[in-house]
């Protein structure tokens, strides 16, 4: 049974997240996804969709893990298994065809025996873009955060070494009744500043910030509840080292609001030698 | 009678153009504009619709002129008539909080006298940005065209010296059956190349060309078809010096494709001293 492992680019704005719905949450809402052809769809079950109309039967695609609605992707991973061998050379661009033009994939490979795009993965890394600017972006409203005040990039970076290394994140974790797993690994946060380009014409936006955030893994609402907290240091409300104690609290209370979605990049899934 | 004049951006991505439809044009489709609240607005009416439910009344507004379907803005200038005095201070504000994100009245005041925004202009300034890469661009799809085979820049500028000047441009109105006035003056024609931000994760767009007109005014499609040719020319279909002869055949036939609407921005409108 080959596994084809796909990479996997979608602008998240027009849908209500990766995963695809269970049959529990969309119950209520079944009418009315009957009703209207404007219900927003889950990108796994567009992927879907579309390599069945290739496969012409039923494909389960699994995904490195949930985006969440109105976040995007420059490289998601997911995967799935075929019955019997397929030429995949031509799959990314017959997939590309029946997806919509906020999808796309950018490779199709065969995946080494045993490849799980979720269990296997070592790294993500997430990307967070702020347009910094009195002005509210107008043209990139859904694919970045819009923050008008000054933010110190400085005290951001001073804050977030408090959070490099094994943690219990709780304190940044969905506020949800719901229990999970909280521990996880943060390699490295990385804090850019740059000017908005002159040439291409986004209104307004002379400055861009951009938080890089690799871990082991991530923990629901982490990158968002994170750049929540860090834009609220970088504007002087939160003292950079205030940040050890919200984290030390395990108290989703005590950190800072949960940044928008629109903002978030899934950037890259790394899996170590397979 | 006070004349306002506002100064408006808008991603023209959902909307049918700035114009509003005329009867005539509209009458075959009443039927499904009443059926479906998708069918797309145009943006005078959306900007109309707000200031009526400010001034409690209907108020015209005319524009400096249409742009297409698909078609953004950062500077259209429109005006309006008040039959009393008004406060404008806070009216930008007032109107953009009865208007959809994707328009924004940037600033409004009161003009002198006899002001039109359209008999008035004097001078345009028009956009045109196309993402130059390999990969399609999936995020700013929407705002800008894409071309993936490599353009020379200095060839689509020894083009353009062919346009500059008081010429008719028929060769680059639009090919529809309408007679209309085809002689303008283009005063400059700016054509530049910028790397694709690193930081801003804008996929796969390695380079952007960006080609800027200023013109007396501008014909239907006629920003569109000049870059169409250009683009031609930039990967070698045309030769620089043949526009020359595109533009004296006066024939729309002789000239490139009409690019896409999406990569063009109404960039400025200059009035004279009123």
């Amino acid at each position: 049974m080959p596994i084809i492992k796909l990479n996997i680019a979608y602008d998240g704005t027009h849908y209500c997240g990766w995963q695809r719905q269970t049959a529990r949450h969309t119950s209520s809402a079944s009418h009315q996804s009957l009703a209207t052809s404007h219900q927003k769809k889950t990108i796994q079950e567009t992927i879907e969709d579309a390599l069945q109309k290739i496969f012409k039967k039923k494909i389960k695609v699994e995904g490195s893990g949930r985006t969440d609605a109105g976040v995007h992707a420059l490289a998601q991973v997911a995967h799935f298994k075929l019955d019997k061998p397929f030429d995949i050379t031509k799959l990314a661009s017959a997939v590309n065809a029946y997806l919509p033009k906020d999808i796309s994939v950018i490779s199709a490979e065969e995946a080494v025996k045993g490849f799980h795009s979720r269990f296997c993965a070592q790294r993500k890394i997430y990307r967070y873009c702020i347009a910094n600017s009195a002005a509210k972006p107008l043209f990139v409203r859904h694919l970045s955060s819009w923050v008008r005040y000054p933010i110190s990039i400085a005290k951001m970076r001073r804050a977030s070494k408090f959070l490099l290394g094994r943690h219990d994140f709780k304190s940044f974790q969905a506020s949800d009744r719901v229990i999970r797993k909280s521990i996880t690994h943060i390699y490295k946060i990385g804090i850019k500043k740059s000017r908005g380009s002159g040439l291409f014409p986004f209104i307004g936006v002379s400055n861009w910030v951009v938080i890089d955030i690799e871990a082991s893994g991530f923990l629901r609402n982490m990158v968002r509840n994170i750049v929540g907290t860090l834009v609220e240091v970088g504007r002087g409300r939160i003292k950079p080292q205030d940040v050890k104690n919200i984290l030390t609290k395990k108290d989703r209370r005590s950190a800072g609001p949960c940044a928008p979605a629109a903002g978030l990049y899934l950037m890259d899934v790394r899996y170590g030698r397979l």
